[in-house]
């Protein structure tokens, strides 16, 4: 078993999205569209011990800058998420994920009958964030209120 | 960012698998009901430059000895794979998947007309192996044949 292949190396370009809420480094990636059968290589560690957290998930990709709407989907579902972009093994931005007060088109409504579910009105979905951990989120259009696990769903 | 949270250190106790078809290291972890949302470490690393495969995946289970069993599951959908066996840092135990001729019990055919899937009948699903890559099986109640992606939906 050589060192090399069992370690995983600083990343030279790329994005790290540290203190990930346990349990959910598949479903960000998930939400990120990797799937693992192209691009370049991702890392995934969970159930790491964390100071800040207790235990927390890790992802790291490489070769890929996280634009700012798929930072805000992160926040959905790992509200301590800190997302790192490093170039030339140098961290050139750190931010913490936010979730934003309202949520625009990224999520359908689970009430079927929503006016945003409808075929025939081009309606955009909108979310107003009631809390953000438990996270709970209320329908613009008709009240319905989602929680992580909705959302999960829609991933 | 620190070295500590971005290397994967060589693990203490548990087991690494190596050499997994690219794309499939989700897939394996789904087979050995792993979620992350709770026991030890798990790192996966997916797109990882390989001499043998040229792009491979590799998981690392920390805590965890892997069964006969569940190596047999495994070679499904990773006939390449390499399971090392780890205990206070040290190999112990190195082996290739190897899938079985006959694979008993673990899958369920893909014919819902098959008596291996009568509620009735208590009868256990048999499968002869009839090509490893790709994956090729066939039942030994109806004959019908069950390639990769039946296998993959059935995890």
């Amino acid at each position: 078993m050589s060192k090399k292949t069992l370690r995983v190396s600083k990343i030279k370009d790329g994005t790290v999205i540290d203190h990930i809420t346990r349990g959910h480094a598949l479903n960000v990636i998930r939400m990120l569209g990797i799937n693992g059968r192209g691009g370049g290589v991702i890392t995934i560690a969970m159930n790491v011990p964390s100071q800040k957290l207790g235990v927390k998930d890790i992802v790291k990709i490489e070769g890929r800058e996280l634009k700012p709407e798929e930072v805000d989907k992160i926040a959905l579902i790992a509200p301590h998420a800190t997302i790192n972009i490093i170039r030339n093994y140098k961290v050139i931005e750190k931010q913490r994920v936010k979730l934003p007060q309202i949520i625009h088109g990224i999520l359908k409504c689970i009430n079927p009958a929503c006016i945003s579910n409808s075929e025939s009105e081009p309606v955009k979905s909108i979310f107003y964030v009631e809390s953000e951990e438990p996270l709970r989120l209320r329908c613009h259009y008709c009240g319905t209120i989602m929680e992580k696990e909705d959302v999960l769903k829609q991933f």
